[in-house]
């Protein structure tokens, strides 16, 4: 491996995050927190000084970057991100325990919203800001926002864009890495202020209605609320929010092709038209099992509405506790809390794109048993199905469920129940938030030891990053010198 | 499809049927069960009759038999079989709802050993040992035995033989079908033999012995006690049956090396030894995780070895109720409910070798995804794993865990809780016996309605067949005339 690009590069994304906490600063001064300013200060010069000193100190011998050295560049740099990320807890007071702290700031980023904090509504403005800001960053990608942001990208960049974005296939919008960067960062950056604008009209005050935002485009789900968006009582705001949770659990290049003027390319892709799909079934069957619940259809709908997106986008928000439904309700979330949404958005679980290509090698191979002489090709999206895709593919989905067993068997060494180990490994891994039972909406993890906090920690990383680069990091063979 | 040809075939297979009945029915001669006689002659009378019909009005054009007709004739056979076994239950009193006589049935020759009776201490021995002989029958396939017996074995029946036996690939011990359909038999009737004579050495009465060892062989678990094994509280007994249960759970093809003097083939098997690994393994975490409910580690080994073993080997039988276990041991036992043992041998599950082969995959994809030029291929048993296979073994994972999934919603239907659903279709689908919570080892699948207890049979033969022989039955093109 080529250590010194890794080292210098990953300097850059330490100086990048030390501007970013400006941000939470410039909140903490308007609202005039003056206990938060020392704490924000701290963590942007630690991350100064840190980052300052790769960037200076190590000199590349040459630009080689290639898949390896992305991987590195990719898991490290979320790794440090979030290390560095948990220290406004820290030093702020608000947690005592590292692992507390380093569980928060993991959550954010990976857009999880899984929390240790039982009272959020007593912490400062900036730090809330601060938590759904690392959403929104973890949303769409650190490394995408560095691409987006830096001068003279490298092409060969491209193994980072492809590192670090959920999905089967990652195909560039237009051929260079660095506009293709900025565009999906503008798309989403006028998707949250839509969302910021609408939610301030239903009557949210502008800071819940940024905050808000902000963890909803990342599909993250931290609230400023103990009791999450059933807080507020507000219908109109509770409609905006399910469906800006839908919008972004779709492929940013399909808004991209309705900016092009390609809209039509929306109708005709696969994997969208099945998200819709399964949106509406889900939805359907989960109001109809929970009526009795709610007395009439229509709230029942509201609520089916309100929960299918949350999970299926894996934001977590939550209008009700969904944990006293009934078992088929509880089912049909647990297993779009596994699929996901499309890849190419924001959310996290298996993607739906994958569900379509296993669907169909599964009928292809019942086709093959029939004729073992027939030549069977799999398509998808009006293309035929690579080997090496659909390798890729199938390697994820087991991994997926390796990795998701091996953390249920550590996790419940605690001896929680099993459903709550279960779930609270699959609500990390996919990055949605809340689980069942002793993880349930109106629960939290804090009950946890602090080794469970750091194995679901891992577990949220390697979900958001789709598993392989954080794998990688284990085998010797990443780290040998070049 | 060439109807013909099923149709005269699953006509044989009902007349093998009826002679087979034939045993139970002496024994209860034996018993002076003089209730038993008129059930077990009718049945054989009705199987007589439908099978001589079939043989006799249907006449063959040709002897094609290609992968179609091979699919057809598996899974037509074993619910035909499956239908025509549920009679004597019906006819002798015992249950009085043709869906819980079908489950008992299917429950039997799908060697998975839940039961619909809550007191089975009460049966006749003609009809225990018909649940237990049935296990048996199942166990090594019922397709292998008629090809066993049948004279003028087609070449092509290897298609058969492929569909029916359980496993990534099917290797003939001999280059002759029916001269390995013979050598299986014969080991498994050995096998059988011995485990009998040393549970009779080891206190049991005969007929004690005869039952269990027939259901052990199968990987059954069907008893003659309400409690199981452990109403006898004979520690030898359990012991043995512990190793035989391990032994059943073995590739048989291993035990042919041994009797063509080829014994060191088995320590270079990569399954076998995968096997002795994770069985040692999750024996010594289980025993010292339940230790301080036994009081010291030899009680607590004794409970762990046997209870790994029974679950491993997909046979269900209990010395303890595993329910009120810690969740680390509960989450071991359903993680070895969905792997099973061996290929090639009389268990359930997704098999070790598919297992392994899918581990190497994802260690490949590693690699391939650090080093994209490199050439990598998956190495099992020292051989290449041929493209073919691997799409195979990732199907039929997919596929199981697809049924899992879609069972699992269809069960929660009548709200029992998420914990009964899921392991009520996993113990089914691996063809285990007893899951957890309301279908636990000390109950009983009695409670179910009508519609879960059908849906459950379906899933337990899916789950025998390997899922592909149920799966095309779907497909119209299964259906279509040559």
């Amino acid at each position: 491996m080529n250590y010194r690009i890794v080292f210098q590069t990953l300097g850059k994304i330490l100086l990048v995050e030390a501007t970013l906490i400006v941000l939470p600063l410039m909140i903490s001064l308007i609202y005039h927190e003056t206990e938060m300013i020392v704490p924000f200060i701290t963590t942007s010069g630690i991350l100064c000084i840190c980052g300052f000193l790769l960037v200076k100190l190590i000199k590349p011998n040459n630009a080689n970057l290639f898949p390896k050295e992305a991987f590195a560049i990719v898991s490290l740099s979320w790794i440090l991100v979030s290390l560095f990320g948990c220290l406004p807890y820290i030093f702020s007071g608000v947690v005592n325990n590292f692992f507390d702290a380093l569980f928060e700031s993991v959550s954010g980023f990976s857009t999880t919203g899984a929390t240790v904090l039982s009272d959020v509504e007593n912490l400062s403005k900036g730090l809330l800001f601060w938590r759904s800001f690392s959403q929104w960053l973890g949303g769409m990608g650190i490394l995408v926002f560095v691409l987006a942001i830096l001068p003279n990208v490298d092409p060969r960049s491209m193994y980072i864009l492809k590192a670090e974005s959920p999905g089967p296939k990652v195909g560039k919008l237009v051929s260079k890495v660095k506009v293709t960067a900025i565009i999906l960062y503008l798309i989403y950056i006028v998707l949250t202020l839509t969302l910021t604008i609408l939610l301030k009209i239903a009557g949210l005050p502008w800071f819940d209605s940024v905050v808000h935002a902000l963890s909803v485009a990342g599909t993250g789900g931290f609230s400023i609320k103990n009791s999450s968006i059933m807080a507020y009582q507000n219908i109109p705001a509770e409609i905006i929010i399910a469906i800006f949770m839908l919008f972004f659990a779709i492929n940013f290049n399909l808004y991209y092709f309705i900016l092009i003027g390609q809209g039509k390319q929306i109708l005709k892709n696969e994997e969208f038209r099945f998200f819709v799909i399964i949106v509406v079934i889900s939805t359907l069957i989960v109001a109809i099992n929970i009526m009795n619940l709610y007395g009439n259809f229509g709230n029942s709908l509201h609520h089916a509405i309100f929960q299918v997106a949350s999970i299926i986008s894996t934001t977590g928000l939550t209008t009700t506790d969904f944990n006293i439904w009934p078992s088929l309700s509880k089912w049909i979330l647990i297993i779009l809390m596994i699929t996901g949404g499309c890849a190419g958005s924001t959310c996290g679980g298996i993607k739906l794109s994958r569900v379509i290509i296993l669907g169909k090698t599964i009928k292809n191979e019942i086709k093959y048993s029939l004729h073992p002489n027939q030549v069977i090709t799999t398509k998808f999206e009006q293309k035929r199905v690579e080997e090496d895709v659909l390798r890729g593919v199938v390697s994820f989905i087991i991994a997926y469920f390796f990795i998701v067993l091996l953390g249920t068997l550590i996790i419940s060494i605690e001896n929680v129940d099993l459903l709550s180990s279960l779930t609270s490994v699959l609500t990390c891994i996919s990055n949605v938030g809340p689980g069942f039972n002793l993880v349930g909406p109106t629960e939290n993890f804090a009950f946890f030891s602090n080794f469970s906090k750091l194995i679901l920690s891992i577990i949220m990383l390697a979900g958001r990053l789709e598993i392989f680069p954080i794998l990688v990091l284990f085998t010797p063979r990443l780290w040998k010198k070049a």
